[in-house]
């Protein structure tokens, strides 16, 4: 059994001689017994990205001090950019959903069969479809219908929402709306959205009859962090499936619906194991 | 958009020459539009197989007499092995589950979904765990505990249930118990199981430790026709994933999971669109 | 063990009832063994696409009169776009390579080896790298420098070349030169490219940089027909690797060059098995 | 540019607390820029594992007393398995084959283009079929038929060729003898064999018809280092492609030679590279 209680300090600095020395040294002063490390240099960006996670028990530096004593320590000195996170706590997610079944229904069975230890505390959809299922699970529904005229109006409500919930990460299982800016400059690299396809290839709305016309021989799926620029967020996961002359666009539709939802999930639970680090507009994703 | 009502002929016979020429030609003379055709010889057994599918409307056979003609006309004089299925009817499930959630749910999810026409009229369980998830649906849930001394006797009922309810597929969605003869000699071929692992590579009951333990660098998962040999049953679909030494037991289960519900999704799939065919102990899966 | 002289028959026409049985009655009057027969509807297109394979021998029309009596009992009236070929004569394959060695070597690996039943009758290349490797052959190589002044007349003498040497095949091992329409209309659908990514995406010069610079998680190689428009004929096979934030752009190079080679030879063999069918822009490859 | 010059330290040993702090410390105090590391604790066994490549240029100690000083300071103390390579030094190669040529021309065709920094001072074979390859690369080819009468001095002279030519490293490229542990014991971890598939399934002489027969839907190779029990070495590199019905004895021969050359050089480049560590049967390979 791995332990249960961790810290996982994830980070990236300009790459400088000695830096997992440093690191470590500090871990190994305080009694951290270190569980994992990973790091990566990225030699063209000249960027150290580091992710390491220990023991709190027997840690000499209190749970809630830590993040304070790393960054007076070592991180200002070494300009460190740094996030902390403790397993004990549960990533609370809002999953948002319009119409397509498949992702949302995917999540929901990895919430219910507790594969995923989060909370759900809301659904937010521009549709009612599916309230019903919301209350299977005695989760709200916030049934948001969308126009030109209310997005602006809808978009503060659910930021309100969001805020309320306390939440860490918002998935956006097939949701069909465009999230504007005031949405993603509130949670950077903590909204998720699957696109159905192998962006960059056949970007926009209707990849399937695109990837149907070029006559191409596999298609895929992309996780990515939502920004401001549609379909351009860094990338998190991706997959492809072959495909041949024989699939119609009706097929390519079915197939793809198992590859998005288990590449959203991919992409889902790197994040939530605290295994991914964004830098400019790319990720590094340790192997969760 | 493509017809609604089609039938659909699998097939095999001896080869012999002119066999496609005859086939099509009864077709033909009867008006059939011919929708797909798709057939296979395997050489070594000298074994022709085929799957040709046609418009209802306009043919000249009656539906109902269609199997009584073909086979008086045409499969008598040439030893051929047939069934014809109608797409109109929508294949009526049997869901066996124990403890382990995902591919149950996955199939429900398709099912809710409409990605799936079929109808599920019951779900059977060693194990009172889901009956909660059966009542969403609506679907009967027979909680039926299996001990050596009760086995045989809850077959029995279990198979009276799928009489009952007039079942053509049984899906083993994890179901840890293994059928005795009662059970698979009434349901040739209908009976749909996964395996956790390559099949034949590591059969038997705990498939992740065997494959950690030797250290192989991919696993996989084999959804099969279940016959009185266990895991030895006519493979129709498998997929792999690569592994390597980061993941532990628990990851492997983990990730076997995503594997198992989509190999156990396609195999029921290939099935239900009537794609396969059975000789001996292997199967021909047309591009379904 | 396969019948050694067969004739195969590639088709397309628009779709229309009996099509199947009207050609296999044919072959069948006249005797033919046929070995496999695959067919596929494109129902966007309303186009039907056939690919028959039988055994000469027995066969009642004389092989060289195959293709005359076909036109004109069978083809004409339903429009059938047709070709005809023989397993007999091998495909005689011009190599076109720059300066990579991937393709190159891996392609006369397979001739050498007698994986492929191929002649290539010479190489063409702009540089003078790999002369020595066409002397181990003893195939001729055609050293044609390429500049701007000279393009027009080096192809020209280029088709010239090919033409005395019977050419049905241009492969371009990693060619650095674009074709002008002079080559090109000369060979439509006969001269195969290996593009170093997974098209649509990163088409153009640098395509491991700009798969780099977007931070994608795989990468790809993809076959295609030569056509006026670079990088936009007709795919014949692609693949793609899995890649992460680890690979440097040297490695991106590195591990493209098996893909690519893999790629390539899989085109190349369903190619030159006639497995491969064009319509527009895209192709029917029947599994070689 | 990654500089030219650099020490690889792989090890493992039983995890301990601040192990990867005291690595790093002693680089650190020698002044070594690390260029990467990459760590690996095996929880299931407690053992730690490592690679730490770093600059030799301004490094303290001297390239030739590296190893010494850090068995002294550092290995011994905390029970330390270790190997030194300094990337400086190419591998040297012993190639061996017998009548199969596709991974023999593709090692070839990587040494040729330089893909792969290495010397491959000796080819062995039991045949002499390949006399005429080795010729046009001027390495010697040594043809040194087996019999069961002649097995044991043959070895005892392949050995003694092998300790001439300084080899590090020997690959089985289709080699189709079973090496006896004169050999084996001789140059443990050393010797990399290609398994025409995905053991532990299909052991044995003929897995490509094991595979027909079984009717399985994928087919593998794996490339691992030869031990006394043949099939049961560590494995470094697998991979499959997907088969079906269609797919013959001799086309899944065909196939198979693709997977072969490219798992069989992916295993390789992980070896020569320092990213494979062993530890009982397994192995750890760090990202090439």
């Amino acid at each position: 059994m791995r332990p249960i209680n961790t810290a996982t300090l994830l980070m990236h600095c300009p790459d400088q001689k000695g830096i997992v020395a440093i690191i470590t040294d500090f871990l190994l002063d305080n009694n951290a017994n270190v569980i994992s490390l990973d790091q990566h240099v990225d030699h063209e960006e000249n960027q150290f990205f580091m992710r390491v996670e220990w023991e709190l028990d027997g840690f000499v530096i209190p749970k809630d001090k830590i993040g304070e004593y790393f960054d007076t320590l070592i991180a200002k000195k070494l300009e460190i950019n740094w996030e902390l996170k403790f397993n004990e706590r549960k990533p609370r997610i809002a999953l948002f959903v319009s119409k397509y079944a498949h992702c949302f229904l995917d999540i929901l069975s990895r919430y219910e069969s507790g594969e995923w230890k989060v909370e759900i505390p809301l659904i937010i959809s521009n549709h009612e479809k599916f309230n019903y299922v919301a209350d299977r699970y005695d989760i709200p529904y916030h049934y948001m219908p969308i126009t030109k005229a209310t997005k602006q109006e809808q978009e503060r409500k659910q930021v309100e929402l969001l805020k309320e919930s306390n939440v860490d990460l918002i998935i956006l299982a097939r949701y069909m709306q465009i999230l504007s800016s005031t949405m993603i400059d509130e949670y950077p690299n903590q909204i998720i959205n699957i696109h159905h396809s192998s962006l960059p290839a056949f970007a926009g709305a209707n990849p399937y009859k695109a990837a149907y016309t070029r006559g191409v021989k596999f298609m895929g799926a992309t996780a990515h962090y939502a920004t401001a620029d549609l379909d351009e967020g860094p990338i998190i996961a991706q997959d492809v499936i072959h495909i041949s002359h024989r699939d119609s666009i009706s097929e390519l539709k079915r197939k793809g619906k198992d590859i998005e939802k288990v590449v959203l999930a991919k992409a889902v639970w790197s994040h939530i194991t605290s295994n991914v680090l964004t830098y400019k507009n790319k990720t590094v994703v340790f192997d969760a």
